[in-house]
């Protein structure tokens, strides 16, 4: 005990002396780019003071529009209202809130922002009418009962009318599919939504998956798109649709990196193994951390190091050619390059 | 041929010799407790013979109410008929159901039971008033249609309620999710059920296993829980949905070994992966067999010496520290201790 | 670019010079027999060609009648058309049909067919009677709509038809399961069905295969089966499932090598792993490649080598006794012997 009380006044001494402050953490990272998570009706005013300051790390904002989406959830109404006042006009129908999405996606555009994160939940694709969606829009701020297919036809049409939006702007659409949340009601009860309770769904979503994907081809343009599976037995089903939908820019559609209850060793192993045997592997943009929590960056140098193992194996084994230059080359691209190509991220490439 | 048939004879032989008893076998494998499985109507005479004659070795029932669940099926009128005789009383509706159970646990009990066994399949947590479950009841035993919302009423009613007795007591509850039986009709109509022809499901029941343990959490109490699953693809998903119940006291709700089809070095070293991974290894209560089978015990060796070399792997790739003491911990409290507290098993811990 | 240049036109002389024509390819390779896949309307007049040239290499048709089940299908009334065409009758009813389909599986083989091939979509099993069928059947000509329960009868009735035929005549039939085909719209909209946007399924199919196989067994009878999966989630599933329908001849139900998606390293041995675990290795049959691409035989040579190396392991690891004789068995039976009994190619077994 005495040990540990000496370890903790030492930690704390450590900290006060301001070599672990996040910044400096983030600075000692070496971090080039990173991107936070926001609402489409935040001010981004953090994002605006760190730029002004002339900080050294791009700090950039990435659209996440979720609760715009579940128009079936408490709290819809308050958010449509929120982007209301954020835009300063009145939404009375779906093409109201189309106009005001898009002025917060060139908002956000003009904070340099170059990505969107969706969580997905297995949704079936269904088409519907302009006038259906904004009467669908319209019961739904109020709180009335909707049908499940009135629910999907709104979450579909908006999905992939933003998706048609990013492809415009040539933003990379994050989706995160697979999570079963809030499964501890009597947990939820005591402290809300969102505070440890979530687990992995066994959920089969191949065709909601594909008719999505689909669905944006075929309407405003299928953007770059990521996608992330929570459940480890996705990754072959996930790696083999990625396929389906490539085009236009080397490695448009990526399996994301090994996430959440996956981004351990066995986790990343398996995504790399199915990536590598389905996917195109000198393409991965590599791994992925939560910027908010400074302390995860060494994530990056874990993934790193297996990546290494797993690709010195394959040398070791006679599965890949001992040629240091076209080594360097794939894990210098999976670990920083590609990423940095990929999203297009503002200024010059460093060395 | 010879050779074989001299083999035959020595084995004959050896048998013959007394050493390769039962009871020797269970002696000799250090056997400190077994418990069978029993159904709720058992009068448990050999329990009560065996602790009569002071044999060393604990054994103890397990509470297996399958039967009484099954409102569906062949039998399930006998059963309630069975209960009754028992217990010595008519069961007229729920309530009279449940003191029936009630008088049963007790008494099982009091012949040192401390776990109860369930198959688990695919069940869609109902709600239900006692009087709607009175009525199904009595249709039930009637054999008169029920729809599978009945079905599920009563199932989701019963179990739940068990649930809660068994966490009054203390006692830890099994599940066992994923087989799909009795696949081969012409063997079924030949030989009955349970005869060999039962495969592996690949259902999804991520929804159903967490509404059934937020039910029981939420209504009477989610005892000590013990989660098996038959299909090695589903190891994630339930070492993440077991997170969400911890509790009250530790390694509560507990990632079963590899069962059945599992049972095998491929499925053992997955099992403890997940767990590795998911969840938290060094409470791991470890291997089980079927106790009946005395030749099943050396599966726990197979197991003990497989979870040594996937430790050791681990300590030779530096992944966890090369200190012995930890080592016997970690191994020693999977092996034997975690069960033997997890369990309370009655009398002193063994050295 | 030069050397890559001078490479090509190198690869050109080579081919010129006639050592790489596909005949030469295949007789390099050694190959004893070599199954085309062919519609129950073929002609086969290239298999009698190839017989009366006689080719030492022996070539058999394969009976794949998926386009005459797929009665929901635009083109099911020509192919229809067509077998009546071939068999120089009308097809008036499910009596008609089924004396067609007969015709041409005689026809089939008495060109030395011995084998069948489905693609397998998720189908519940669904009794139908006779005048049912014929109806659906007329229906189906006449492109009416039919429900999806009508579908299923009448892909039911004829997989099981089918089978029983099969069983007849000593034929294997192979089931393919898992594939979601054609999921870029703008793509087949531009190049048609099957041109290379298809993926990998997560459908839960176990009960609709068990209702199958069962429905077989029970109507006609079971042929030799081969089960092929496309999602390596599945391997344990089915080798579990193939082993409730086991009988009649050793290793009667077969869990195909890794397909498709899978046959790469990891899905080899992933599928060698679960085969090994639960079922019986040594019947295995080992490998398959596409016999119209001669250069895709190298599949086998890489099977070979990763069978040889996971056999070897044991071997290494004391799980597998270092007894030449049984090694031998074992690699030659899985690489050979096994696949020539087991379809009882016509002719002598090589050496």
């Amino acid at each position: 005990a005495d040990n540990w009380s000496g370890i903790w006044e030492d930690c704390n001494r450590k900290i006060a002396g301001g070599d672990f402050r996040p910044r400096t953490i983030i600075e000692k990272s070496k971090v080039r780019a990173l991107c936070t998570t926001d609402d489409p009706c935040d001010d981004l005013r953090f994002h605006r003071r760190l730029r002004e300051e002339g900080w050294p790390v791009g700090v950039y904002p990435t659209f996440r529009p979720d609760y715009y989406l579940y128009i079936d959830r408490q709290g819809f109404a308050d958010r449509i209202g929120l982007l209301e006042k954020t835009c300063g006009f009145r939404i009375r129908n779906i093409d109201d809130l189309k106009a005001a999405l898009r002025e917060r996606l060139d908002f956000f555009a003009r904070h340099g922002c170059f990505m969107a994160d969706h969580a997905f939940v297995k949704l079936i694709y269904r088409e519907a009418k302009d006038y259906e969606l904004s009467k669908i829009l319209a019961a739904g701020r109020n709180y009335d009962q909707l049908t499940e297919w009135e629910v999907e036809q709104y979450k579909s049409a908006l999905l992939v009318f933003l998706a048609g939006e990013y492809a415009r702007r040539g933003w990379a659409m994050q989706i995160h599919v697979g999570a079963i949340r809030d499964n501890n009601k009597m947990m939820y009860d005591k402290l809300g939504p969102d505070t440890g309770f979530d687990a992995i769904s066994d959920d089969c979503y191949v065709r909601a998956l594909s008719g999505l994907l689909n669905a944006m081809n075929d309407a405003y343009g299928l953007p770059k798109t990521i996608l992330y599976n929570l459940n480890p037995g996705d990754n072959e089903m996930i790696a083999a649709m990625m396929g389906c939908f490539q085009g236009d820019s080397p490695g448009k559609i990526q399996f994301g990196p090994a996430w959440w209850f996956c981004d351990q060793k066995d986790g990343m192993l398996r995504q790399m193994t199915a990536l590598a045997a389905l996917g195109l592997f000198g393409r991965f943009i590599g791994m992925l951390t939560d910027s908010r929590s400074v302390l995860s960056y060494t994530r990056h140098e874990y993934f790193r190091r297996l990546l290494c193992r797993f690709i010195g194996q394959w040398v070791e084994d006679g599965e890949y050619p001992w040629e240091r230059p076209w080594l360097d080359s794939l894990v210098r691209g999976i670990c920083f390059d590609n990423a940095w190509q990929y999203f297009a991220v503002p200024g010059k490439q460093p060395d």
